[in-house]
């Protein structure tokens, strides 16, 4: 098998072909972490922001970085506290900022900790997010790790973090479906005015930390609650219940797209009606 | 095996032990099946509403009558118009109440059709609605079969059976989660005032008329989302999580519910560590 290098190589001097730019996004667990991708990139000499210099599509280069909401998941997902954790995020973020790669922070377990149970301090929260931005991340994802979150408590947090004066367009939010609340929580979000959401085609992932978690909100399931309020995202539902369905044989694993799995029934039976 | 009069004089003349009263719910797709219900109450002398009676806890009996919200599924159903549906159901109406059983109505596939598509005339399903109570129903559970609900087109149903002079305690909701929307569209029927919602252990059920169908939405899921919301249910989410858990496994099935899943996966890992 190719390593993580040679793998990153051939995805920035082999791009595939692709209507708009792709967003390659990598975690950046350390500043090692980083100096492997820049060393990588400089050698292809292919820029982070590839599309800034070029008219058509291509790829760019992100990276993520990762703070805990709370100090025992903190302590097991990093092994070092909080404050630790920011203080090991300058020199990545100032490394990434001459390069021109745009970073991505995380808050993890924001509304639900496994070790710490759900009530995690929404204004901690903020404080963290806000950090992040101060710090130069060019977005904050804030993250129901273990689908705990409740409307009341989102709607909570989203107050948090308006209070802490943190502007709608450098959130996002990410939600977990462990106790089916993603959707719930995603129409809180969206009535507070976040634009961004965090979700992983047919219910994709875990997260090791967290007993029963599943995946990301299914994409699919996100997508066709968008619409249903009368949004609008560029994506075609079917297309992506047709990838959610292929991805998920390929993988060997249930489809775990309810809308997903809805409509490739309803595609399947308009094509044995022709 | 014994035949549904065995059944049904076994569940009347035999109660299991319980708490609370225990309901037992009857569909009846015609007037044939409410005479064989009535024969076997009489033959056993058991009252259809037997905690009238006695003070101790015991069974009551009820019947489902169904209407459909679209001419197409009446006819694929029922094979006849709405109108000649709600005809049919007025002599077993009649019968049910001087027996003293309790009758429930349901209105199918009020918020999508396999066969008309999303777009249900609101109007048309809350002109149903109060037609199955002026004729004697205690109460009308509005369905969406199909799952294709959205929040706004609940909220404009919603607002239609309110119009119509519909008062909320007579009505229920019943939610199918095939499209993942049922908790959402729950919450839309819980800020409108209903307080009833249909929904089965572990997501058991289906629909053979609808396509992809999944069973009503999960109990656990439903109940968490009530309990998340500051609401009281009076069950214990942690002992349903258990019934669902071994009724799928009695069925061989998947566990449909999210809530009741993580719930086991909490209560497994608690156990572990003790």
């Amino acid at each position: 098998m190719a390593s993580t290098a040679e793998i990153c190589e051939h995805i920035l001097t082999k791009p595939p072909q692709a209507q708009s730019t792709i967003a390659y996004n990598y975690l950046v667990p350390n500043i090692k972490g980083l100096e492997s991708l820049v060393k990588i990139l400089d050698s292809t000499g292919v820029p982070a922001d590839a599309t800034a210099e070029t008219s058509k599509a291509a790829t760019t280069t992100e990276v993520s970085l990762f703070a805990a909401a709370t100090e025992a998941f903190s302590k097991a997902n990093t092994n070092c506290s909080i404050a630790e954790s920011l203080e090991r995020i300058k020199p990545i973020m100032s490394l990434a900022k001459t390069k021109n790669i745009r970073v991505r922070g995380y808050v993890s377990v924001a509304l639900g900790c496994p070790y710490e149970g759900p009530d995690v301090n929404p204004v901690k929260v903020a404080e963290i997010t806000a950090t992040l931005l101060e710090l130069g991340a060019d977005e904050v994802s804030v993250a129901d790790t273990t689908g705990m979150g409740t409307a009341p408590r989102t709607m909570e947090l989203m107050q948090a973090l308006k209070a802490a004066g943190i502007a709608n367009t450098d959130l996002a939010l990410h939600f977990h479906d462990t106790y089916g609340q993603a959707l719930v929580n995603t129409i809180v979000g969206l009535e507070h005015g976040v634009r961004i959401f965090d979700s992983s085609v047919g219910g994709l992932g875990g997260c090791p930390y967290s007993k029963g978690a599943t995946g990301n909100v299914a994409t699919e399931d996100l997508v066709h609650t968008i619409h249903s309020l009368g949004m609008h995202t560029g994506i075609s539902l079917d297309e992506m219940s047709k990838i959610g369905g292929w991805i998920s044989g390929e993988l060997g694993r249930a489809n775990d797209s309810r809308a997903g799995k809805a409509t490739l029934a309803r595609l399947a039976s308009e094509k044995a009606s022709l």
